[in-house]
C-alpha cells in the first residue's frame, strides 16, 4: 500500500491539512496518509528540516513524504520531486530537504535525481502548493505516473543557513517539544564530555543518570548528542539556540562538571 | 471506501477525539477517518464553520464530516444530518453549516434535505453528542441506513452573527494560524485595489511581491480577498477582527497605498 | 483488521510521532493507526492515565492501545503489555495504567496477564521506547506473536499518587481542555448536590440549565461529577487543582448554593 506522510506548518485549527488530504482521497484513494507534524513554527524551514529527518527513514521505502513549510510559496523557489534512499519527497527547494539529502551526500549532487513540478494549470493558487501542486503531484506517483513526466530535472539547491558541519564539533540543530537541545555531533567524534555555553557535562546513558532538574547530555535518540534537563527544560537553563556551538572536551581537563 | 472527517474543538490532549473514533472503529469499520481540525477554539462555530468550508469539499463525494463544535450540546439546537453538493454533514444547527450550505444558496432552503436526530437511547450523554449521537449517525450512513429513517425532517435554522455578505464589500470572515486575514469578497468584486481599517492595498498574487514585513493583499486559496503580512502576522499590524468591513477602491484614487 | 492507538506527550511539532507510525507502517503494515492525543502535558502521567481510560474501551475488543508518557524512559520502571477487558495495552509501567486496570479490580491483581518486555537490541536508544521498544511490541502482536514470548510475566506496580478513591467521596482526578473538572465521583454516591473548594452545587443535566458564566455540576461522559462553567472555564474560577476533594451534600441542608 503506498504511504503518503504529511509535514506542514498549517497548524491544527484551520482547513488547509484537510484540503490536502481531501485532494489526496480524491486522486490517490488507494494511498494510507500519515501525519507527522503539522505544528511546525510557522516558516520554519530548519525545523521542518530536521522532523522530516528524524521521522522519514522509520517508513518503508518508496513512502513518499510531502514536506511543505513554504514561505516563498508562489515566488522563485522551485517545486521539487526528489528522492534519497528509495524514499520520495515533494515540497520546495527552500532547504527543507537539507538533512534528508546531507546525511547520504547528494544533497548537491547533481546526479540526484530532482524534478522541478511545472504549473500545470491556471486553477493553482499561488499560495496554496501544498493543496494545488504538491499533493497532486503526490497522487501522481501513486498512479505510478512517471515522475519524468511531472517536471524537468533540475538540481537542489536549497539548504540551511549553517551548512554542513565542520568535523570535530557541532551546533544545535533542533530544539524539541520538552525543550530538549539535540545537535548534530556523532557519537564517535563526541567522546565522552562535551562543552556547550561554558557548560561542561560528561556524556550519560539517560535522563535518570541526573538528579532531577539537572542538566545531561546522551547520545539521543538520532544517534547525535542532547542535552536535556531531567524533568524540566534545558532551552531554559541553557541560552543556546539553534547554531550553538557544541564541541568535545577532554573528560580530564580541569573544572568542575556541571 | 466511505470517509469520514472529524472537526472539533475537543483538543489535542484529551480523550474525546479518542473516544469518537473508537465509536467509529467499532460501528463503521470500513470506513477511513480523517482529521481536520481538532484545535477549533473552544465554542467557536464561526470559525468553525469557516474551516469546514475550506477543507470540505476537496473530498470526494459522499464523504461523511462530522462537525463538533457544539456549545449548546444537551440544549435547544438540534442535531442534523444535512447535505449539500453530494457530501454528508452531520452535527449541531448551530451555525457550523453556515458556508456549507450558503454558497450553493441552501442553508435555509426548505428543499434542502436535513434530518432532526432523534435520541433514540437513555445511554446518550447530555455533553457528549459528538460521541454518542453524531458518531453513531455517521457510522449508520456508512452502514447503508436510510437517512429518513435516523430523524424526521426540518430545516436548518443556525447560521453565523454576520448572515449574508452585502453586494459589493465584504467582511473578515476568519484570521488563520498565520494571522492572515480572510475575507469574503470575491476576486470578481474586489477589482484592483480593496480597503480595510483605513489601509488601502493594491491585489497582488503572493507574499513575495512585497517586501519582508510588509502588508499585501492578495486572491487567497479560497478565491477570496485575504490580507496577510510577508514574514509576518496581519492580526497584529491591522487592527480587524472578524466581521471588519473590506471594500473595493478605485487604484487612481488619492492618497498612498501602504 | 488490527488497530493501534496513539496516546504520547510527544506533541506535534516534532518527528516522533511520525517515527513510531514509520516503525508501524514497516512492522506491521496491515494494522490501522489511530491518533488519540499527543499532547499530553509533558511527563504528566496522571494525565494520560485519565485520557486511555476515556478513549480506549470504546474501540473493538483486541486493540491495541500504546501509551508513551514516560519521563522515566531507559530507567527503572518496567516495559510492559498488558491487557484489561479484552484490549491490549503496551507501555511503562509508572501509572499511566492506573485507571485502565483499576476500573475492573485488576491493575494489582498478579492474576492479570503483565509481560515486562526485554531489551531485545542494543540498537534500542536509552531514550525513545516509544519508538523502539512499544512501537515493535505492538508491531509483533499484530503478527501474531505469543505475548508469553515478547516477555516475563510480572505484577504491575505503577499507580498514581492518589490511590484508589474513598468510598463517599471523590476527588479531581482531570482538567480538561475546556478547563471543566472531572472527578470520579460516580452518579449512585453524589446524590443531587455536591461540594467542592467550599462550594455547593446542585447536579443539573447539561450546561445550558445556567446562564452563561455559571458555575454547574452534572454528571459527565465519564459517568463521574464534573464541574463546569457555562461558556467559560471552571479551572479558572475555582481553585481546584487535580487532587481536590469533591463531596455529595444534602440539598436541604442550609447554605445558598453559588
Amino acid at each position: 500500500m503506498a504511504i503518503i506522510t504529511l509535514t506542514t506548518d498549517f497548524g491544527t485549527r484551520d482547513g488547509y491539512v484537510g484540503a490536502v488530504k481531501g485532494v489526496l482521497a480524491r486522486f490517490a484513494p488507494e494511498a494510507r496518509v500519515v501525519d507527522i507534524a503539522h505544528d511546525i513554527p510557522p516558516g520554519d524551514i530548519a525545523h521542518a528540516a530536521w522532523v522530516v529527518d528524524t521521522a522519514c527513514w522509520r517508513f518503508p521505502h518508496e513512502t513518499i513524504h510531502l514536506v511543505v513549510v513554504d514561505p516563498g510559496v508562489g515566488g522563485a523557489r522551485a517545486a521539487v520531486i526528489t528522492t534519497a534512499r528509495l524514499h520520495w519527497f515533494v515540497g520546495p527547494d527552500n532547504g527543507v530537504f537539507h538533512y534528508t539529502g546531507a546525511r547520504v551526500g547528494c544533497s548537491l549532487d547533481p546526479a540526484r535525481l530532482a524534478m522541478r513540478l511545472g504549473l500545470p494549470s491556471l486553477k493553482i493558487a499561488p499560495t496554496f502548493h501544498g493543496r494545488d501542486l504538491f499533493a497532486p503531484a503526490a497522487a501522481a506517483l501513486v498512479q505510478g505516473h512517471s515522475v519524468e513526466l511531472l517536471g524537468e530535472s533540475v538540481q537542489l539547491t536549497g539548504t540551511l543557513a549553517w551548512g554542513d558541519r565542520p568535523v570535530g564539533e557541532g551546533r544545535v540543530v533542533h530544539i524539541d517539544h520538552y525543550g530538549n537541545l539535540i545537535t548534530d555531533l556523532p557519537p564517535n567524534e563526541a567522546g565522552t564530555a562535551i562543552t556547550i555555553g561554558g557548560v561542561r557535562l560528561p556524556i550519560l546513558r539517560t535522563y535518570e543518570d541526573v538528579a532531577a532538574g539537572q542538566l545531561l547530555a546522551y547520545i539521543g535518540s538520532a544517534r547525535t548528542v542532547e542535552i536535556a534537563v531531567r524533568g524540566g527544560r534545558a532551552d531554559r537553563v541553557l541560552d543556546a539556540p539553534r547554531g550553538t556551538r557544541v564541541a568535545p572536551v577532554d573528560p580530564a581537563e580541569s573544572g568542575p562538571y556541571r
